[in-house]
């Protein structure tokens, strides 16, 4: 069952609880097809993980909430102990479509924790209750987002030229994106924004989904190859530069998608602020600077086969193809979280951000 | 006729004179097959340059020289009437073949010359004239490569790391190329440098022109994406970046492919010095600065289909696709031409360049 639906009108994922289903937008058929899938089988949600027809930390994460709440409603059992068997088996079978997604495992575990901490209610109820905990944590994914857009609304003005870098948009998440969160956010409001889309080589996130959901979105997106930022920001046609991030260290040096410390250093020359949006479940205050995040290094073929009607560089030819660079804390203007927006130095500035998120789950937990 | 051979045996384009033929590498199965074309009639050459089968300023006026010469001596008459009606008609016949490549009609016209300023001469010694002229030209790029090389050289040392942005290699000349001229001298020289080529999207002319010559050649160089430039020298593999141009303004602003800006900005971060490899003919002492050159818009499916099995982007995304950009002239360490080495101030350095090669053209004269 698929039907065709502007994707505002859709959470990237959702839980449909009537009909026993996980509602994704199949993100290998962007940007061709806008294709729903309703996927009721563990196995079905299993292949959607593996395959990637739903991607990015986030997304994945409330996927695996949905996806295990609804293999636990489908267990005809009355029995705790056997409901923990059917459970642990679900979720280690969950686990093992993509084994390196952290987010993946966090929100297996957290789901797991609903079950185990209530092992003297009935079957019924604990159910009941991890209904309850996948769509918090679909709600707070939402929540971050919606706070990362408002903070980062607060630093722009109507009519400015935005330009981001691969993908950090709501397709990544449930909804608004991190780094297009402002972009949404300031469309809703009349804010008309012109955004530049890097197409970011080699997997082409940029061209693919990031032009494809703004665009659907209605938004005003002109799409670039990556070695066109100078060109545009010379023309003074880009503000502000707003992208997403991997990890954080603790002196603000932040890791992304290949190619982020390019556009940060042609921004750095023509004096546009460079913004990474990083929810805080990105910062990580164990890892001092950008020097100790390891970079993954990918194949060849990406760069050289990949997409091609034909290879286009001579056989046997050497290739550099990391993932991800770091970019230096001193070309990034100001880093926004869900708590706030950090400035240098970050390392007092992140330190406080991650302050105020402790205080906050402290005052949740009461 | 064609045969598989290395390509630093062969010059881009080159005269068989027994076998009346030009013979050139055909670059549109680059980077797939070196295949070597023997061009005897004016249909053949016409089409090899039509087809981009031989490309890149220089070496279309080096292949027009050789192709008026071949059409002359193919002319039956002693009449120089007759003669000079045939030239000119073969003259029209080429140029038509890319009408706005300056270096065609360029060469063209100083064959021509050669014809109306011996008019009393047999029209069997105007051709030998000719065969001199035609290998003048030839001769003329190739010392020009070869001086920028012999500059470009000073300015790096063994071992180093080197990157450059699009071809500016000796497929776009007749031998040496003007931003791997210091790459293929260095390597005669044992220099054993490492180089990286960027990609250069849309066109891909790293990945498909530089790439392959580099490496087919011999030396070691490693294939990047256009957003890696920062990778690479973050991690301290580059000592220099070599770049060809378009056009060099009389204040050193310098247009060339697309990408070369960004390039640009991130050595700057990076303290790699940029330098621009130009012949004198680029340098345009009457475009005051970068901000008189026009920049060519190229079409969105370049950015959004070329070369791919499928799309890449939605439907009716909106693309902005430059030819080129300009680098301003604090971010060019210095410019290197065939009579030296020009550093800031650029508007007085490049005066002394033009004076220079004035009085080297004075002294030819006589």
């Amino acid at each position: 069952m698929s039907e065709k639906k502007h994707i505002l009108d859709y959470d990237t994922v959702a839980l449909d609880d009537e009909d026993s289903a996980l509602v994704i937008i199949d993100q290998t058929q962007l940007p061709y097809n806008t294709e729903i899938l309703h996927l009721k089988t563990q196995e079905e949600i299993w292949e959607a993980i593996y395959k990637l027809q739903v991607r990015g930390a986030p997304a994945i994460g409330v996927a695996a909430g949905y996806g295990i709440y609804l293999a636990a409603k489908s267990f005809s059992t009355e029995s705790y102990d056997e409901f923990l068997l059917l459970f642990r088996k679900a979720k280690d079978y969950l686990n093992s479509s993509r084994p390196t997604a952290v987010n993946l495992s966090w929100a297996l575990n957290r789901m797991e924790r609903v079950v185990t901490s209530h092992k003297d209610l009935p079957v019924k109820e604990i159910i009941e209750l991890l209904h309850k905990e996948s769509a918090a944590i679909q709600e707070e994914d939402i929540e971050t987002c919606r706070r990362i857009g408002e903070y980062g609304l607060s630093l722009v003005k109507p009519g400015d030229g935005l330009l981001t870098h691969c993908n950090a948009g709501q397709l990544a998440t449930s909804k608004y994106g991190t780094a297009t969160a402002p972009m949404y956010l300031g469309y809703e409001r009349g804010y008309n924004f012109h955004i530049f889309a890097d197409e970011t080589r080699p997997l082409l996130q940029g061209a693919r989904l990031t032009a494809y959901e703004l665009m659907d979105s209605g938004l005003d997106v002109t799409l670039i190859c990556d070695n066109m930022s100078a060109s545009v920001m010379k023309k003074g046609w880009v503000n502000a530069v707003f992208v997403g991030c991997d990890r954080v260290a603790a002196n603000g040096d932040a890791a992304n998608k290949i190619g982020t410390s390019v556009v940060a250093a042609v921004a750095k020359y023509y004096n546009v602020p460079v913004y990474i949006c990083a929810p805080t479940s990105t910062i990580d205050m164990n890892t001092p600077t950008g020097e100790q995040i390891n970079i993954e290094q990918r194949p060849a073929e990406e760069v050289t086969e990949m997409w091609y009607k034909r290879r286009m560089a001579p056989e046997g030819i050497k290739v550099y193809n990391p993932a991800f660079d770091v970019t230096d804390n001193n070309l990034i203007a100001a880093i926004v979280t869900e708590y706030g927006i950090a400035r240098a130095p970050y390392t007092q500035s992140l330190k406080e951000i991650m302050r105020k998120k402790e205080e906050a789950e402290k005052l949740k937990q009461k």
